[in-house]
Formats: structure tokens, C-alpha cells, sequence
């Protein structure tokens, strides 16, 4: 009956989501803050959906996990013995003349040759840069032409910045003649401040670039605490900060994140399964909360990928509209972190095995995802648009999203058949009882337009369940419970109402 | 047949909260962050309740409220717009010798005096430094006296050095004689950091000091996107960083911190009722998850207290162990933030009420709190010391956390009457059953020691209740419930388990 179309396209789903308050560009009022959203009525349901359900898999579920709440601010010298002080860097170049920083293998690089085919010397333009719609562009090569003593022939394109020495390279930005740009240096990817009054270098502290760490430095304490046996984990959703200089393709890369980070802690020998075990669990989570398995694959790092002490990572990667991206990823770390964290501080960091009576550092399984990028597949595999047939021989389109029930940010919508005083009574009475029954998110209630057009709003932001209320409801003391992916209609009595939307939410 | 002593002080909460994984110093392994904390294994569980309960209270429970999670980085204008960037300040002087920067009115003077009675000049040092016992002030001292040819005969207090021209006190970190302090200045109480490699004035973005300005810049998109006719409100639960000169009581006032903020939109002439309505409404949402009604006061601020737009605020305040501290506020705000946004942006932020057809800016009602400040007090306010009969005439300490079942970070624990073989499957079943039966929280499973040492240490976490598994139970297929307070203890059929258990936990 229904025909099912390709999912959506990037700036048709950023339009969905402004429309309809999941997502709103942040400061948007003052022109907005770069890479940054933030998340409206309807996305912050489905956020808090989504680290809800991960806690209580991860945490709730199992008797072998904790949870963990770390600062965002933590000791500077943390991130100097995880590496990210001297290692979280990227390479950029500067303009003397305007001080754009860029990477180099971001600047696009052309050669400009004379009509005689004679190499004139080169221009650069950043990405964004349209080259055949730019008059500075053209302007830009003239100019290098004219320096030759030549008139502009043509472009030949032939890399980045990178694949040539910077001092021949003009910037990309300002247009500044070649010899400009410095040398790349590295540059920190880290967000830094001060704690207190004085801008000195002892009272700098970074916004942590993970959650990781927190839980690394916090092992001691939650294991005197706990009292926890081997395999046991430590877990933690929190934001996390990176200065990214590439961002981009909506919440996808952005500065400001959130991750759910597992530290998954094994004996050495049982570190190979628990990895492998991890990956599959991992993959299985989007699974079950209803992402199509074909749009998800595991990609194991090459060995030149992998960090020095790591034995073994694996990406979870979804198939974006732009291609397969990173979604989530398991590193096993082995006992990196613990013996970095106490060798730097002196502390013992070992877990007393009393089988064997050695005290022992565990290996450790990372489990880590972002939850902006989770919320964004969930929104890509979730939306449809089908083909309806309208009756006279037409056909219209539904959008509906397809979240799982667990996920959707309104739970039950309840719909009076027109807005009526006679009907008001009764609506009001069972939007009541749904909204305090208990049910774990958002009931709406909703009387504007026509019955058709409401069940067509609820499908496009995933409400899996409407109840409609109509004149028939006075007499028969029944309402309509209308499903969203079938659209199939069930007549129930209001006593058995609750019950029967809970079963149909799963519980 | 129970006393109860009075409530727990800083360092005994403290000491409870390392032991038993509620809350952590920062990165302690590296000597901590100053006023920096991370919630463990429990507290994070609390952490969690706190903030579900009011996000269940005040958005799904209402149908005049919507939720937002705005980002924490904005566009640096929203906070000159706000009034943060000029007047979010505290002043200090700074040593011109040792650049220590100090609020004038921390800083302690006092007079050195001839044995004669003869003024020698100032001494100063900081509220730290107990002068009874400093060495080094006493050295000090004998320098002034010495400098005016004198030999040092008493100190004479006199208050701080904001009762003094600054140039006559001396610092009171490194002891630099008078005119080495500077006259004091503003120091702004935000974080800045630079968005993108360039550390300059037009990339710089401060961490945001509340949450709410991230809802008033969103009141359109919010309106837009839901169609909410007055009055209702936008919920925000998210991180806020204040670089306070003055931290300090354990979480109180921390310089990272969670707020739960409500921006409650009404028409101009229900401001005042509105008001009053949230100030309630605050005070019982303490009460109602279990805070003694005496501990807790309104405290309206005067008018000198009061904002220049503000027509009333309202402290909700709590009797810490060092007397009434604020815990959360009620600010009648007017109309005065949405017209400022839409001043600096020239967006227009209004409500077109359809009763009268107008174009409406409407008023505010601002309640705030912390997330960590109610943890405090839910701690605090829970905690008792029992003396009880332990036989033989003689008496032990109980200590019970009585918070209320909904904020407890263990729901249930299951125990097994001993470690045993013959318990242990029967023990784990039951375990399980509980574990997924969709209880909104943790249970814990624990087999060592005496089930009177177990009773104990879940009654010191506040756990409501306990399920012992016993040799009984293998052939009555029933178990005990023990409850917290009472300490009563009822057998149930284990099929009629689950549902006791939610029952007793409040559904």
C-alpha cells in the first residue's frame, strides 16, 4: 500500500529539525555561534532519551557496572600524562599578514599558466571558495600573471598546500602573496582557561577533549568504594570539548559534545574477548534501538592506525548522506592509561586478584560514543517519506519518522476529533491520566486542525501512539488508539487505556 | 525505641561521601582541583534522580512547559546583552610583587601597636592563616615595628583592607610591604577561551555563567516550533562555570555547577501571582522529596538587593551545618531580558495574544537552583544517627540516610541470608527478576559478611529497601523485604515480589 523513499537529505532534515524544535542553531538571534546547536523541545527529549536508555543498559542492567559523574575541569597535569598536551594537535600555517591559521592540506592549491602553457606561479583558495564563481579568485591569478610579465591563460589544479613548500604558497584567505604563510606548526586542540583571577601559566586548565580520563584517575576511589570483582566497568556520559578547526556537516563534528564512555576493566588474558565482545554490543545497541543493520558496518583500525599501546580498535560506521562515518568506537587500551596514571603520580593503580593472590594492573575495553551523532543517525534511519494514495486516483506524501518507541520524544499524543466543548470534558480527563500515569516521556495534547493534519504532525516528529477522542468516546466510554507505523486503529475502553499504551511502548 | 541525633557535620559528610562513592575530590590522585568534585558510583545515581525528578515534575507533568538543552559555548554578544561582560564582576587588588589578586574585603588588617600604645603601621593576612599560630605573621609584624624604629608590642584587629586606603595595607600572600598593592579592580567572574586557533578579542567565547540566557535567546524558535500560548514556561537542566574568588563548604559553591532553570513566560499582569505561585512551588518541591519544612525558609530580598528590573525575588534557603544558605531563587524578572535580546538583535521577541490582538513582550518568572546544592541538602537532611539496643544492655549507632525512595541511588538490595551454594542460585534469580523488572534505578546484589553488617551499610546509602534470600525460601519460594526506616520485615511470595517492590517504592 505504501511506497518507501530514500532517506532524507542533510539540509532537509536541518529544516525538519528547526521547523518542528529538535534542533535550533545556537545564538541564532546574533547570527549564531559556529558549530554549535542547540537542542529544542523535541531534541532534548530524544538526547535525554538516548543516554537514558544507555545508562540503564549499561549501567542498570549489568552487575558489573558503575557509573561516573567527573568534572569537565580537571588537574592540567591529567592531560599531560594521556598525551593530549603533546599529541592533540594540529598541524596549521598563519598569515603574517591577516593571522588566518589554517591547515595546509586545507588550502587548495593552482597553478597559473600563461596561454603558452608557462607556469606563472600559484594561487590557493580554502574550500568554501567556489573557483569558477570567484571574481577574487580571477583577480588573484591576473595578479601573478601580471608579475610574470604575462597575461592569465588558465588554471591547472593541482593539490594542497601541503604537497608543495609553504613559502611558494599565497594565503588562501587575505590573498597575500606567496612567502606569507609560516611554516605549520602544531596547534592544541585543546580548549584552555584559567581557574581564579591571575592569566599565568600554573592556573591554566583545559575543558576536557574526553570523558575518559575522569574515569581513569578515578579508579582507586570507585573500586575502595565498590568493592568490585574483575570485569567490572566504570561509565560516564558527560561533554567534552575540542577546538576543532574542521566542523561541519550539521551535529556531526561539532566543538561542543557529548560521549558516553565505558572504561570496561579485565584481567590481561581476558582482554581479546571482552574487545570482541564490546564491538558486537556496541553495534547491537543501535540495532536494537531500531537503526537498519545495512546502514551500519564495523571497521577494524589498520595496524598503522592503531595507537602504539593499543591492541585492537574497531569504528562503528553509518552510512551518512555524504558516506560511511565514524559513529562509535572500541579501543582496547590495554594497561596504558592506569600505569601512565600512576607512574605520573606515584600512586598504585592494581586490582588485588585473589585467586591468584597478585596484585595485577586490569587491561582495559573502551566503549565510546557520541551521543549528538547516536541522535542524528537515529533521526537519518527513522525518517521516511511515503507514497499514500488520496483518494480520486491522487496520492500524497507522509513523512513519518520511525523511531523506536523507546526513543520517540513525545511517548502518546492524545487528540480530541475537533476542538469542542462537548469533547473538551472527557480529552482533558484522559490527556490527565496518560501525563501522570507514569509513562517514561512526554505526553501531548493536541486540538488544532483537522484530525488528519495532527496524525501527520505526531508521524513527522516519531510520536508512536495517538489516542483520539471522539463523540462516540461520551457513550461507549472508549477512545481510538491510532499506531503510527501502521496507522491501524484500535477501539479500547478508557479503564484499560494506560495499560494498553504501555504494553504498546514496551512496558 | 530509636533516638535520633542531630544532623551530620561537613567533615563527617565529606569523609560518608569519599567512603561510599557519593562524591570524590577531582583528580585527587594528582592532588586534587580546588573546589572541583566528581560524583561516584552513588552519587551519580542521586545526581541523576534529582534532575529526572524535577525534569518529570516540572516538564512532563505540566502541559505548560517544554524543555531545552542549550549549548554551553554562545555568541560572546548574548553576554554583553545580559549584563555579565559589564557588571558580572568582583573587585581585587593585586601585589605588584607576587601578583597574587585578592578581594580587598578577604583580606584581614590589623594594627601593630607599641608596647607604649603607639600605631606602627598594618599587618594584613588572608581569612586562612590562623594568626595565633603564623609564625610569619608574627615576623611580620616584627618588621613593621622594626621599620619604625620599635619594638613590637600587640596586634589590634581592625577589619579589612577594604576599610583602608588600599596603599597603606600590605600584601597578604608574600608579606610585600604597603603601596605594593594595587588600587582594587573589576575582574570578571566568567571563563573565556578562544573558539579556533586565533587567540583573539573577536574569538573569544566565555562558558556560560547560567543556563538561562541560552532559553531567552531561543524564545522565538521555542514559540515557533511548539505554538504555546501564555503563560508557559521553557525547563534547562546543563553545566554553568563561574571563576569565583571565594569557593568553598564541600559542593556548595563550586566553580562548575549544574542549574535546573525555569524561564516562565505570563502575560504582564500575571507576573505578580505567577511569582508567588513559583516560590510555593519551589519550597514543596523540597518538602515533597522529604526535607524537614523547618530547615527550609523564603527569604524575599530587600529592595536594595534587588536587580533594577527585578519586582521581586525570593531565596528558597536551607539551615547547612553553618547556618541559612541559599538553595534555590525565585526572580520576577519583568520584561526586561527578552526586550534586551530584541533591542541588541533587533529580532522581534514578542507574543501576539489573540484575546486582544496585541503584540505582548511577555513577563518572566525566573526559578533557579543547583543541582548540587539540592544534593547537598538531600544528603544532609537525610542523614541520622540511631542509637538502638544491641543486647546485653549495651547500644550501637545506626547511621540511616532516610531519603526519600525516589532519590535513593540503590533502589533494592538482594541478600542472600549467607554465602552459600545452596542460596546462591535461588539468590541470583531473584536478583535478576528485580534487576530487569523496570524499577527506576539501581539494585545491588551483595553476599559478604553478616546480613547485619549488609543491613547496615545499605541503610548508611539510603537504600529503601532490602530482599534477603533465606533457607526458608528454597521451600516457601517467598522472601523478606526489610524495609529501611522502620526496619520492619514482611515475607512476600517471590511472584508477588516485583510488584511489592514498586509498590513500596512508589510505582
Amino acid at each position: 500500500m505504501t511506497q518507501t523513499k530514500p532517506s532524507i537529505d542533510l539540509s532537509s532534515l536541518m529544516s525538519l529539525c528547526k521547523r518542528r524544535g529538535f534542533i535550533f542553531q545556537s545564538s541564532e538571534i546574533y547570527g549564531g555561534l559556529a558549530s554549535t546547536w542547540d537542542y529544542g523541545p523535541l531534541g532534548v527529549e530524544l538526547k535525554r532519551n538516548i543516554k537514558d536508555l544507555w545508562w540503564r543498559k549499561n549501567v542498570w542492567e549489568r552487575d558489573d557496572m558503575v557509573g561516573l559523574d567527573a568534572a569537565i575541569l580537571m588537574h592540567p597535569q591529567v592531560w599531560v600524562t594521556s598525551g593530549h598536551v603533546a599529541n592533540f594537535n594540529d598541524p596549521l600555517t598563519e598569515c603574517k599578514s591577516c593571522n588566518a591559521r589554517i591547515r595546509p592540506d586545507h588550502i587548495k592549491v593552482i597553478k597559473v599558466v600563461s596561454s603558452e602553457g608557462q607556469e606563472l606561479g600559484l594561487v590557493s583558495y580554502n574550500g568554501a571558495m567556489a573557483i569558477t564563481e570567484s571574481k577574487e579568485l580571477r583577480e588573484r591569478a591576473d595578479a601573478v600573471a601580471k608579475a610574470a610579465g604575462q597575461k592569465f591563460g588558465k588554471y591547472e589544479e593541482t593539490g594542497t598546500a601541503a604537497d608543495f613548500p609553504i613559502a611558494q604558497v599565497p594565503c588562501p584567505q587575505c590573498g597575500a602573496k606567496a612567502g606569507n604563510l609560516t611554516e605549520p606548526r602544531l596547534f592544541n586542540l585543546m580548549f584552555d582557561t584559567y581557574l581564579g583571577p591571575v592569566k599565568a601559566e600554573d592556573k591554566k586548565v583545559f575543558l576536557r577533549p574526553e570523558t575518559a580520563q575522569g574515569i581513569f584517575v578515578n579508579f582507586n576511589n570507585v573500586l575502595t568504594a565498590t568493592r568490585k570483582k574483575l570485569p567490572f566497568g566504570i561509565a560516564q556520559v558527560g561533554k567534552a570539548f575540542r577546538n576543532e578547526i574542521t566542523t561541519g556537516n550539521f551535529i556531526f563534528r561539532t566543538r561542543e559534545f557529548e560521549q558516553m564512555e565505558i572504561e570496561y576493566f579485565v584481567k590481561p588474558q581476558q582482554g581479546e574477548s571482552a574487545y570482541l565482545e564490546w564491538v558486537e554490543d556496541c553495534l547491537n545497541w543501535y540495532c536494537n534501538l531500531g537503526v537498519k543493520r545495512e546502514n551500519l558496518r564495523i571497521r577494524p583500525h589498520d595496524p598503522e592506525e592503531l595507537s602504539h599501546y593499543s591492541t585492537g580498535t574497531s569504528d562503528i560506521e553509518y552510512m551518512f548522506p555524504w558516506g560511511w562515518g565514524e559513529l562509535s568506537g572500541v579501543a582496547s587500551r590495554t594497561d596504558f592509561d592506569l600505569k601512565a596514571h600512576s607512574n605520573a603520580t606515584g600512586q598504585t593503580m592494581t586490582y588485588f586478584d585473589e585467586e591468584t593472590k597478585e596484585h595485577i594492573t586490569p587491561y582495559v575495553i573502551e566503549p565510546s560514543m557520541g551521543v549528538e551523532r547516536a541522535l542524528m543517525v537515529f533521526l537519518l534511519d527513522a525518517y521516511n517519506e511515503e507514497e499514500m494514495p488520496a483518494g480520486g486516483g491522487k496520492s500524497e506524501t507522509r513523512i513519518v519518522l520511525r523511531l523506536h518507541p523507546a526513543l520517540a520524544p513525545v511517548k502518546v499524543a492524545v487528540l480530541p476529533l475537533s476542538r469542542n466543548e462537548k469533547l473538551a470534558p472527557l480529552s482533558s480527563d484522559v490527556f490527565n491520566i496518560v501525563r501522570r500515569s507514569g509513562i517514561n516521556g512526554m505526553v501531548q495534547f493536541d486540538d488544532s486542525q483537522s484530525i488528519g493534519r495532527r496524525y501527520r504532525r505526531q508521524d513527522e516528529i516519531g510520536t508512536p501512539l495517538c489516542v483520539t477522542v471522539d463523540f462516540d468516546s461520551l457513550e461507549d466510554k472508549s477512545v481510538t488508539i491510532r499506531e503510527r507505523d501502521s496507522m491501524q486503529q484500535v477501539r479500547v475502553k478508557t479503564d484499560d487505556l494506560v495499560g494498553e499504551l504501555k504494553k504498546r511502548l514496551g512496558g
